[in-house]
């Protein structure tokens, strides 16, 4: 399986939140790509984007968007590949919880995958989860790093006594 | 000015949360459209539709939707005519909160005109009001009607004495 | 089209949240009236103020206000202009959502165009979008306004990369 | 001390929610009006009310209202004689929420002595304690009936065993 | 009229926000107790100066607290006179809406007059609105502070020209 | 260990919600009474119990309230004894979110033990682990209460099947 | 691909509330289990069905709770294969708000893909589209139902006329 | 009684809102252990530790944990010992509502007792008020508490004068 992964965001200001994405599938050897679509400012774009995503071999989208956040639940409309929500608890932002609901209360029949707010990283765990259905290698790696943390517990654990 | 409202709606079940804008806007002799134009699950035709607002000679959209509800904001991204929002209490919806804070959290240039939560009849006066800016005749009918309600008032008030 | 914009607000300590309305105003060539009027501390100059809004040849008002937000429901109520309204997180405000709330869930046949919290700058762009539907040229400003945004989205993809 | 309460609502159909107060005070001999006065539909009206109130020789105005609840924070603008806030749950009110934040959170020197959601027979009981701070009378009714509340929770004990 | 406010809070770490009431009270030379009464940690305490308020000559209590707010509740259960209710976002609140709810939501027979998160001031300009009711003295001082109140939108209006 | 749990609520209304706590506590055989002790409206009787716990062999205390419910943390203020807190969404209630603050904000030092929204079969529970510390047989009946639980759910997947 | 897809719940009484996503995946031609799995009652079992998703050949865990939800968040614990959470508004939840929090808001390295309050349907058109990408006859499917759905767009629009 | 306490939490960043457990029992001259043990990292360690419960001599667990917290919950689930729950505002929580939330909405026959946000000092105490159902020593250490917080509000009502 070598479908990459289009880490997309609604503003290059929402990239200090995204960038977590970046690193760990970097650090999976999961190709991605990392571009700023903004459903708001952008609509044409955001269109084109979705249009080109079989022939740019995306085979997930990571959309991050923050305050009233369309960007993920307009990829989840124009495409049928999973879309995973990020809610961005961005300076125009209710705490996170308005990008939240903007991203999780999606209609039948178009979801959006959503993580916690901020949870870009995750976002990535989760993408690589999706490819590790298909991809013996990446579910390898995912078991590591959930040995490594089981690890990092003991050694957390020896840490605070 | 003889501009026409457009009132569109993520699907048919809005309907009956809709009906009293379009009543309004009859009420006042304004000409309207009203239709289904769901931008989770007809995103091609709400950009088409988009699209047709100068040729539909289209001055106003009222867009009402549930839970994470995008409508409004993409309407205000594909077009510069003024968007009223109308937050709807649908049954996938919670309280509405998710569809307010959806319709009203929109970031810098892409404001949506956003009304109280199944408040379409609000909608549909604040249409009103925006043609009347142009139009004094819908002025008069409107200073009418806040005349009457001040009337209303009165025999409330002996009504409930 | 030669109507004048008032920008209102609560109180002066909410300038520094209202004046991006006046600069976007200002950078539109759009005439505009920019004045402290408190619901609560000085209502017999609200509704003078109100009263005179005809006269000082006022087609829209933006109106400013935090906590129990009153003025613009107020204005809504006093007037038949159109009345934007802008939630204001101030220091007396439960994250802005008592603001929002105050200011959003009018009652029938009074409503208030009720953008984002400290959303004063989309009140504005929204006072262009109503006075556009009479003016082809703030229409082609508006436009050209969201061309130069998709434009900056491109920009914000190369930076990000 | 022989000033009375006036009991205001939003509307007709308010009166449901208000009743108990005007039953309350009618139990303790306190004399009251009772009266739809709206602070969106009959601003006017409301304004006069306001100047009215030491000529129809009223000490304490009880004000209920739903949404974005304004009458009670615009009669404390409007007077200076004590203003007891009822948020009401009304059909257009989310969860009573925005109307209790609409009326509590006021600014500094505009009180509004606010009380539960649908709190009318409360609001009547504070009007009671206030004009008891100048009335031995009133003080007495409400002692005898704290001792009459203190009975019936006895009563209450022996039923539930 | 000559009976004194009681200022009560429930910790010593609540002075900062209460405050404000004992300047406005000697502003307006109303005659008050300032004290820590805590219900959590007095509970003696509180029921003794519940019982003492008529022998201190205390027509009014102000009552502060944060989080889990009794102390207001309490003084409204062990005693008839008005009970002033200020919620407090003490360090160990959820924004103080736990403050707010813990003090507005009071049962049948029990009011607090509840005021704006942190609102000590307002409180005690209620506690002088309810002394006014039978003082035309303080009445007096108070329509002079709402006419100063006016004069000072004014001059706010022209300092953000 | 013999000491009895004492099952308090602050109105015989809240009987439906308290009673699932009497049975369970009464399948379990742990002694109890089950009594209507009101925080507002009988604060003199709530003090008195509070007082005779020790010579009333109570040995927890279970107490439900809702809105601003104030019993719970009273009781935990005026005895030593844990006190588990059951909050209550009785019809005065915002969702029982009010309750629930009201009841698990306490200050440092008069701790509460909070169980869900009208988990009163839970605070029995509760109070039955904590008699377990001191009582092989009554852990012994909770460990089988867990078995039969497992076993339940292995039924309820038979069932669905 | 041939992994199944494991939709589990953590009570029979959920089952209303899960059978759609049964339906929706029988329709689409992808084998499931369907199993109810406490995370509380049957902590045991849960674990050991964890550890049997490799030799059930189970590629997909959709997993509903409602109140304090912990089905979801222990699934991704105890596995490395997508887990997808269906926040669910039980009787003992605070309108799905507490079940939707308690499943999104996962730990770094331990995502839930998260969806709608009570959308199960939505979670297994999520499980669809993650099959779908080592899948092209599934994503056929998934293409056919989008297009479906823009013609029932279609539909609603002439009916609504 | 010389049963133990253990203070366990989902990660050592989580140990400086846990520390002031440890000092109380710490100073009550209860024994206590005070480990990490993560829900989500380290499930099978979790299960392991619950498993051990009876042989460490624990006879109370406090669990702390911040966003979607799971650990006091299963806890509560692996055991039939009481589980003190204290929901965490780590930097990944929305206010420590979703703590709040996670922790004390648990179902029938799976409490957690659940104190403030933040609230492990008040754990502690919890902690020793139900050992103190068994022992007549920390029953007398803890009224000996409350009697010097009862002075600490004297000497804190003399400094606010």
């Amino acid at each position: 399986m070598n479908k990459k992964v289009a880490i997309i965001m609604g503003s290059s200001s929402d990239a200090p939140v995204m960038n977590p994405a970046k690193e760990l599938l970097a650090s999976l050897d999961i190709p991605y790509e990392y571009m700023v679509v903004s459903a708001h400012r952008s609509p044409d774009w955001m269109y084109e984007f979705a249009a080109s995503i079989e022939e740019r071999n995306i085979g997930i989208v990571i959309a991050g968007a923050g305050g009233a956040a369309h960007l993920p639940g307009m990829m989840a409309a124009l495409t049928t590949v999973p879309v995973i929500g990020v809610p961005i608890n961005s300076s125009n932002s209710i705490s996170g919880i308005d990008s939240l609901l903007s991203i999780v209360q999606m209609p039948n029949d178009v979801p959006v995958a959503t993580v916690a707010v901020n949870g870009s990283h995750n976002a990535a765990i989760l993408a690589a989860q999706i490819l590790a259905v298909g991809s013996p290698e990446i579910e390898k790696k995912l078991k590591q790093r959930k040995a490594d943390n089981r690890e990092k517990v003991e050694r957390q654990n020896q840490s605070i006594q």
